[in-house]
């Protein structure tokens, strides 16, 4: 299994690590120290050995950061996780404040003391964030320090080795184009700008561009390694050799890509520095230390945003070929899960672990899945509400009839990620929770039938989401959507739903389209498909270049749950063919006769009469 | 009449003008000049005497500057007058180019000569500005350097002087708050960031915190001053008392307002400075000058939005009874035009200048009239399809049978100022013009029915406006609307409704809603109403604080041009419970029953079954 429910509460030893770290940070003469949850790739997900901050404060969360000082220590989260926080932290130690209400930056202005240091290690904190614990430390009178080693490091134990395990090729018949050309390209836009090279640091932009996948990190076949690109679309990629096999080392040598030990990088840069290079980092998400090894061996650091960002985030044919691919294998295991669920479900024999277990096990059968995607959010009746929940042993609860229950699960499989949710319920809902689905449905309809003109962005957009739950004065606290990879992370930029959110949406871009309604302690909604975005054909009187999104997922949308009166013609005829594609695709595929009849039942067209 | 029609263009005066300047420049010393169509205060309107842009080059356009070298010179302007440009500047002396495509600094990065001397008037560049160029000169090797006078006003012989008119009291039972009351709130918020005062420069904002209005530019009642507020909630007022009537002074007095001589600034600037002070100046709207002169003499400057910016924006509520008032009563005269059109549009004996006269002697006759709130735009046929149309004498084109109408216009009262656009057709239009004049009104209606959750900005609701016509593949380029201000100016920010915008909306606030479609060079739609932002009452089930938004504006919408199939069940009764209240609240207004009897028809409802 590729999911584990085990509980990782260990409250109880934060006292007596918050006290080494102090100890510690009083012989190495500093007043502080900022721990951040990154590895120095600053990626979503982390090695084991990298959890620093859920070994120190035991949180768990996949976001936020602890400053630890002399006498107080406070812990930053999102709004995701003000609840888990609570639960898992010792309260008496440490201080937990919610971003963006609160800000670490303030909050050293305020308590690092006159004239003292606090200290970071420079391989887990962004240029941009180091400048700001910069301005903050200035402002307070106090000094930030880069750290050689971080304390950390020296004060836990049994911290887990990185597994460094054997990374394969992507096959181009999925990845679509050539590392040789994805090279090319990077070194013209160089070429442009005047920049000699680039310092790739995020670690999906490392897979795409070399076309290899890893297994270093749970759910993300990405690569843990850095790699530079050079004007003369030559790459250095910083990789044990030994860790890849003699096809996809021979297609690097062909591309000009030379595997360098991950040990010779800082040399390498030094190079660079030597050469007075001007070299570009992308400062939003490259570590701090990369400019300080490049400042300080002479070259001139130039920020820009990655230049594997958007192609990697505007799919190729082969890319979105796969993504249907895999979108349309993913439906079954999906459909026998819902079936299961549906003729299970007022038994009272299922729990959460239970559901999650099965539709892993479902996925399996397919032969195909690599991972899931992410840790499936499996939660009944008030654990539907919590929008990130994780089930563990402790946490689960048995699956009952009249309570919502909901399942936000992916795959990741050799040509696409998945990522999908439904909320599903045995027995009776109450006209409440019909209301709220509907309102929910129509909003996710609402976006996915939506045309635009080229130009717009995922922020003009979230609002469609939210209009039919506004009506009732309701809404949602999340973005309607995020970015999703090739065979890559579940969680991919630049583009999003979101009402900040200024990415102009492109042709190629996979977005997830997931908006919900939350009763905290009672109930919680979330439906969500994967769209992609594409070029609209011309209509009659059509002026502007105008987009349109293809839906990815086909999977049924629990009937009990709708209520067409308060939908209009268009989103119910939009239900209708949805289902109606549903049985055409999956149906085919399913190899029972029952789950057959079941899918065919389950899509069947809802008419405004006979509700 | 406060508009008049008669054509300005002036493009055969540019050599001369221009070769007059290069000598000046060559006497000064300097390589080159910026003209921006800005006075010292950096309003949208500004008084004759400082129209030296036009004066230069012949443009007439609200916004766009000019940059003269020694043998190339560019003009700047946006989309609005990529064509009234061409019209009117000498092409052969003057490259036109349009922002944000092209850009002034790049331009200045390009063209001025290394170690070249670029000037400027340091009264008539906002700071941000002036950072800009500064930044853009050093690019190019070169240095931009204040002036002491502006060259242009050395060249330009008759140069209208300031007509320093009358400054009226504008009476607390409009302006609902005094100005006591405002300024200890601005001095609140001053003691807050531990600023000794703040420097306000726009000309609304002095109008608005003092309770005066003047009339020294056209169409807005803003009084040309510039004005200190002092922590201590005392303010200096830069304005010759002799301007202003004795009721007024004492009431100013009281508030412990000094009237200052405006030749005096200087020198008050000057006395902060020699006390050290930290003084306010908002970046984004300030002249240069300021914060030189500031810095000059000592004080510490701090760039912090303008503190009237806010409270002006959120109308309290006699500024929304005044609103309503003075809606309610330019409803009488809109009615009566468009009855007039509607009799006589079709006799071939109207045009557009006559039709913009007769609805302003109309305006006239409510015996209220201020002024306009802007030049009236009446533009027929392909005249409708330019967003910013202005019509002259030459321009001026024939009312005709079955050709689109469409006029913006509205009045300064001193309860209020409108702004409302309505679109008209005598005899048949196509089916073409039906349903794109039916999209247009969908966007108003849906815009204008929205509730949606506070915190909302005009950015999330923009595109509500324009669904109805992406769904045809049609779009508009401008923003879907903008603040409007109580007696003052018809364009006011913050508050907007536009793709790129991000200030919430907030209660009080008054917005335009004015989505269009324009077919260049053969007709334009525009249908704008007047909007305010209110809290809603809470509905059942409702869980979140919302927002929704009051209509202002009753006047008909023409039902020839109306297509009912196109529109859902709710958009068409909003339009007729719409048409029954302009009948409700208007028809009581009118005195002839010929007037009141075409109102009533104008507004019957519309019915599905019997179009």
């Amino acid at each position: 299994m590729f999911q584990n429910f085990a509980d990782t509460n260990q409250r109880h030893l934060t006292p007596a690590r918050i006290a080494a770290l102090r100890s510690r940070l009083d012989v190495l003469g500093i007043d502080g120290l900022i721990i951040p949850r990154a590895d120095q790739f600053q990626g979503e997900y982390v090695p084991a050995g990298a959890e620093r901050l859920n070994w120190l404060t035991g949180f768990s969360g996949s976001a936020g950061s602890a400053i630890v000082l002399e006498s107080t220590a406070a812990i930053f989260i999102d709004g995701r996780y003000t609840l888990q926080v609570r639960d898992q932290i010792d309260l008496d130690l440490i201080t937990p404040l919610q971003v963006p209400e609160a800000s670490p930056y303030d909050w050293v202005t305020k308590h690092v003391p006159r004239g003292g240091k606090l200290g970071f290690d420079p391989w887990l904190l962004t240029i941009r964030d180091a400048e700001r614990f910069d301005a903050a430390c200035r402002a307070a009178g106090a000094e930030l320090v880069a750290l050689d080693t971080n304390p950390i490091d020296s004060i836990w134990q049994d911290r887990p080795a990185v597994q460094a395990k054997p990374v394969e090729q992507q096959p181009l018949q999925f990845a679509g184009t050539s590392s040789a050309d994805k090279l090319r390209d990077i070194a013209n836009g160089l070429q442009q700008r005047g920049a000699s090279a680039c310092v790739l640091t995020q670690t999906d932009a490392v897979a795409w561009l070399f076309n290899i996948r890893g297994h270093d990190i749970p759910h993300t076949p990405a690569v843990l390694a850095f790699a530079v690109v050079h004007r003369d679309a030559s790459a250095d990629l910083f990789l044990d050799p030994s860790r890849i096999d003699e096809d996809a080392r021979d297609a690097l040598n062909q591309a000009n890509v030379r595997l360098v030990a991950p040990g010779l990088m800082i040399e390498t840069l030094q190079t660079l520095g030597s050469a007075e290079a001007v070299v570009e980092l992308d400062f939003a998400w490259a570590a701090e230390a990369l400019r300080r090894t490049l400042t300080e061996s002479s070259a001139t650091v130039s920020n820009h945003e990655s230049p594997c960002t958007l192609p990697r985030a505007t799919k190729n044919r082969a890319e979105l070929e796969g993504a249907r691919a895999a979108h349309l294998r993913d439906g079954v295991p999906m459909a026998r899960f819902l079936r299961w669920l549906d003729v299970n479900a007022s038994s009272g024999q299922l729990d959460e672990i239970s559901a999650a277990r099965k539709l892993e096990a479902l996925r399996a059968e397919t032969g195909e899945l690599r991972d899931l995607s992410f840790d499936t959010i499996s939660g009944t009746g008030p654990h539907a509400a919590i929008p990130h929940y994780r089930v563990s042993e402790t946490s689960n609860l048995p699956i009952e009839k009249d309570r919502i229950y909901l399942v936000d699960s992916g795959a990741q499989y050799v040509d696409g990620t998945t990522d999908i949710t439904r909320t599903i319920i045995a027995g009776s809902p109450t006209p409440e929770m019909m209301d709220r689905f509907t309102r929910v449905l129509r909003g996710m309809i609402n976006l996915s039938r939506a045309r635009f003109p080229a130009g717009t962005t995922g922020g003009h957009l979230d609002p469609l989401a939210r209009l039919p739950l506004w009506e009732a004065g309701l809404d949602f606290d999340h973005g309607t959507g995020h970015g999703v990879g090739s065979y890559l992370s579940v969680h991919e930029g630049p583009q999003r739903f979101s009402k900040a959110d200024r990415t102009v949406l492109q042709p190629g871009m996979i977005l997830s389209n997931e908006p919900g309604y939350y009763k905290a302690g009672d109930y919680g909604i979330r439906i969500e498909n994967l769209l992609v975005v594409h070029e609209a054909a011309p209509i009659e009187g059509g002026e502007r270049p105008m987009h349109w999104f293809e839906t990815l997922t086909f999977s049924p949308i629990d009937r009990n749950l709708v209520e067409p009166s308060i939908m209009s013609d268009a989103e119910l005829d939009w239900l209708n063919d949805y289902h109606s594609q549903v049985v055409r695709k999956i149906s085919p595929r399913l190899e029972s006769d029952e789950d057959q009849a079941w899918l065919q039942a389950a899509c069947a067209p809802i008419s405004r009469q006979y509700q």
